[in-house]
C-alpha cells in the first residue's frame, strides 16, 4: 500500500514465510498462499495481509477483505470466512516484521561525495556512505558501513561505531555514537550545556568539559538538542528511543531502553534508570533520580524523585491516580457551583 | 519605517490608490494626498499611513501626526484634525494590504548555484531559484518559479508545485507540497514517525510507509517537525498557518485554514477538521479528533475528543469558562487560608 | 578530568596563581603548591583543585582526596586535613575561572574555506573564521575575528559585531548581533514572524518589517528560534543567556541580563525588564510586561503582566506561595477522600 515512488517493495512472500519470520502461527489457510502487501483492515484486499492489535478495530476487522491477517487468539473466532489467519500474542510486533520484509530499509551503496569535507586525520570506516556538503573536523573516526546525509557537521574527534545512520543538517560534536544508532535531521548534541556564574558584573561561562556518550541501537529525533556534560559526562543507554525536539540538559544520564516523547525537557544532572517512559511536553527539574520503569504522563512537571515502577502525571507530577482524582473533584466543584 | 538596509520600499501611492486596494473608504482627505510609507500611530509623521485597530491604542490614535488612517466606522469621531481617514471593518488586514503595496515580497532573479547538487533525473521548473549547497535527490520534481534557499536538502522523489519556497537549512523527504506554500528555516518534514513495537530484546521498528501531503498556500515554521505517516498519510489542508517548534506526529492530519501557534505536539493520528486553532505549547494526544472551529487555549493538554466550535483550555483541557472558574475557586480557597 | 581528546589543558598552576585569578584566599596550603587539573570532589586526587558549592556534598567533602579545594568560610572547619583550601563566598564561580584557566575556550587560526561562498559586496572584518559551506550574503558586516561554523547562512545586509561565534547550520537573517556574541547550531534568528490577518478568503499575510536586534556577550542557545519584529524591533538586552529550543515571538524585548530556560516560549510583543529569569518550558501570553529581575517558575503559563521582583508558578500563573498552597490543598483534599 505504499507509494513505491518512495518505498521499495519486495515479495511476495508466501503465508509460511510470513508465519516463520514473525513467528505467529497458521491457524487458517494454506502455507502456500501467496501474499504481495500489507495494509490497514479497511483497505486490504486479495493477496495483502493485514493486523487487527486493537478492538476498536474489530468491526473493520469483520468487514476486511485482507487475505490473511495477524491477530491474538482471542479474535480467531470473529475473523470472516476466507481470510487466513497468523495467530499472534503480538500482531503489532508481527506487523512490524512483515513491514521490515516487504519493505526493507534499502542504504545506497558506498560513497563519499566529492564535495565533502573530511580532514585528513579523520578515520573512515570500510563502506561508509558520506554524502553533499558533510564537513569532518580532525580525528574523527567512523565506523563500517556508516552513513551521513548531506550538509551535516561532525566536530573534531567524534567516535561513531559501525551501521550508524547520521540524518542530513545535523551538527555532532564531542560524543560518541555506538553502533547501529539513528540521529534524525537537525539534531544537534554535544554543544555546551546552560552552565555560568552569576557575578555582579555579569555572568561568568562555567566551561563544559564533559561529552555525550551514546549506546547502541539508540534513536535520537528530528531537531532535538543534547548538551555535553559539565564535568562528567551525558549518558543515554542503548535502546533508549528519543522523538523529536527534546532537550536533554548537560549530565543528564538516561539508563538502557527509556522512551522520551516528543518536546520533553530534562534539566541538567538527572538520572534515568532503565526502561523509563516519558509522555510528550513532560519537564524534569535537574539533579533528580527517576527509578526503574517509571511511567511519567505526558505535560508532567516532574519537581521530586520519582520511585521504580511508580507512574506519575501533572504539574507538579503527583500519582496518575491522585491527579485523575483531583481533576474529577475539582470538576464537581464547578459544578456544583453551576446549581447554585 | 522599516530599516531600507533589509527592506525595499516602494511608492508613494495617493490615498485614492491606497483606497482601491485595501476596499477601505476615504471619509476625510483628498484623493491625491500623497503617502510614501507606513508607520505606528505613535511614530508616523507627513506622508505617512498608520491604522488603528485595538482600542487600546486610542489616545495613540488621537495624538498622532500621521497623515492617514485606516479606521473602523465607530473610530472616525475621535481622529485628531487633519487625519486623513480610510474606513473600514477590518483595518488590520487594510494595513496588511498597504504594507504589501510598500513593501512587496521581492525574489532573486531565477538562477541556480553552481554549489548546488541536483540529481539529472530531478525535474526543476522554470524560473526555480536554487541556492548554494542545495541538494537534490533523485526524481524529484519543482514547480514554476520555486526557491530553495541555500544548504537545505530534498530526499528523492518530492514533488514541490509552483512558487514554494523553502527556507534554508531545511530537509525534506517522503512529501508532496503544494503551491504556493513556504517553509521556514529549519524545519524537517517527512522523516520516519516515533514507532516501534515492544519487545523482550528490545524495540522493533516500525517502518513508516506514509508521506506528508502538504496543501497549497500553506506557512510551515521554523525548526517545526511533521513525521510522514506510518501507514497512510500526515496531511496539512490548504491554508493552514504553523509556527516555529511545533511537532506533527505520524498520521496526523490538519483540516483547511487551521493555526496551529509555536511549540504545539500534536500526537499521532489526531485529526483535525477546518478552522481549528491552537495556542501556543499545547499538547494532543494520539487518535482523538478535533472537530471545525475548535479553539485550543494555549499550554492546554487535550486527551478527549473536541467537538466543532468548542473553546477548550488546561490539563486536562475542559471548557474554558469551567476553568476559569476552576482557577477562581481555587485562588479563592487559598486566600481563605490566608485569613484564617 | 577531561578527555584530552576533546579539550586542551594547560597548566599546571600554583595555588598563588589560581588564588589571584579566582580572588580567592589562601586558608591553608602552600602558595607554591602544584594544581594540574580540576575534578569533581569523589573523583579528585593528588595535585586535582576540586570546589564545594552545595551542602549536599559535604561528606564527599570530608572525604575527598583532592590537593585542593575552593570553599565558603563556613566549610573551613570540614575540610579534611591535608587538603589545602581557597576560601571565598562563590565556589561556584571561582571553579569556574579556574577552569577558564586550565581548559581555556581556544579558538581556530583566521581562515575562510575555499566552499564558503561569500557575496563581493560583504565586509568581512580581519582574523575572521569562515568555515565551509558558509553562505553570506550582500552587505553582510562581520567584524574583526568573528567565527562562523561549517553550513551556516547569513542573510542579506545582517550586521555582526567583533569576537561573535555563530555555530554551523545556523540561520541569520535581517539581525544586527553585538560583539562576543554567541549563537549555538541550528539556531534560527529573523524570519518572519507569525503575523496574518483572517479574511473569508483565507489569511492574509502581514508584511514583517522590523528586525532582531541583539546585543554584546549574548548567548543562543542550540534550535532556538527568535522571529523578527513585524513593525519596529524585536530585541535582546546585553548579556541575555538564552537555552535551546526557546521560541521568542516578533517584538519580544529582552531587558539585560535575563536568563531564559529550555523550551519557553514568549508571544509577540511581550517585554521584559533586565535580570529577569523564566524557568523551562514556561509560556508567556503576548503584550505583556514582566518587571525588573521577575521570577517565572518552570512550565508556567503566564497571561497577566508580572510585578518587578515578584514570583510566579502554575498555570494560569500566580504568586509561588499560593501555588504551592493549591498543591497542598489540592493533596489534602484527594487523601481526605480516600480515608472515607
Amino acid at each position: 500500500m505504499a507509494d513505491t515512488r518512495f518505498f521499495h517493495r519486495t515479495g511476495p512472500y508466501t503465508l509460511g514465510h510470513i508465519a516463520s519470520i514473525t513467528g505467529a502461527t497458521i491457524e487458517r489457510g494454506s502455507v502456500d498462499l501467496i501474499l504481495n502487501d500489507i495494509a490497514p483492515l479497511d483497505l486490504a484486499g486479495p493477496g495483502q495481509l493485514s493486523f487487527l492489535d486493537n478492538v476498536r478495530y474489530r468491526d473493520s476487522y469483520r468487514a476486511s477483505n485482507a487475505a490473511a491477517c495477524f491477530v491474538a487468539p482471542e479474535m480467531v473466532e470473529h475473523a470472516p470466512e476466507g481470510m487466513a489467519l497468523l495467530v499472534t500474542k503480538t500482531p503489532y510486533k508481527a506487523n512490524a516484521l512483515a513491514a521490515q520484509a516487504f519493505y526493507p530499509d534499502i542504504w545506497p551503496q558506498s560513497r563519499i561525495a566529492k564535495s565533502a569535507t573530511i580532514d585528513p586525520t579523520a578515520k573512515i570506516g570500510e563502506g561508509c556512505i558520506i554524502e553533499e556538503n558533510v564537513v569532518i573536523g580532525a580525528d574523527v573516526e567512523l565506523g563500517k558501513g556508516t552513513w551521513i546525509e548531506a550538509n551535516t557537521v561532525i566536530g573534531a574527534s567524534c567516535v561513531l561505531g559501525d551501521r550508524c545512520r547520521i540524518g542530513s543538517n545535523v551538527t555532532l560534536s564531542h560524543c560518541h555514537i555506538g553502533q547501529a544508532t539513528r540521529i534524525y535531521p537537525g539534531a544537534r548534541i554535544g554543544q555546551d550545556g546552560f552552565g555560568f556564574a552569576i557575578d555582579p558584573s555579569g555572568f561568568v561561562k562555567v566551561p563544559q568539559l564533559g561529552r555525550v556518550m551514546i549506546g547502541v541501537h539508540v534513536e535520537i529525533g528530528a531537531n532535538t538538542t543534547i548538551d555535553r556534560g559539565a564535568s562528567g559526562d551525558t549518558v543515554i543507554g542503548d535502546g533508549c528511543w528519543i522523538d523529536n525536539l527534546v532537550q536533554l540538559g548537560h549530565n543528564v544520564k538516561l539508563g538502557r531502553g527509556c522512551v522520551i516523547v516528543a518536546q520533553v525537557g530534562i534539566a541538567g544532572s538527572t538520572i534515568f534508570d532503565d526502561y523509563v517512559v516519558v509522555g510528550g511536553q513532560a519537564g524534569f527539574a535537574g539533579h533528580l533520580k527517576v527509578g526503574k520503569g517509571a511511567r511519567i504522563g505526558a505535560q508532567s512537571g516532574v519537581m521530586r524523585d520519582v520511585p521504580a515502577g511508580a507512574e506519575v502525571m501533572g504539574f507538579p507530577a503527583i500519582a496518575i491516580k491522585q491527579f485523575m482524582r483531583q481533576a474529577a473533584i475539582l470538576n464537581k466543584m464547578t459544578k456544583s457551583k453551576d446549581k447554585k
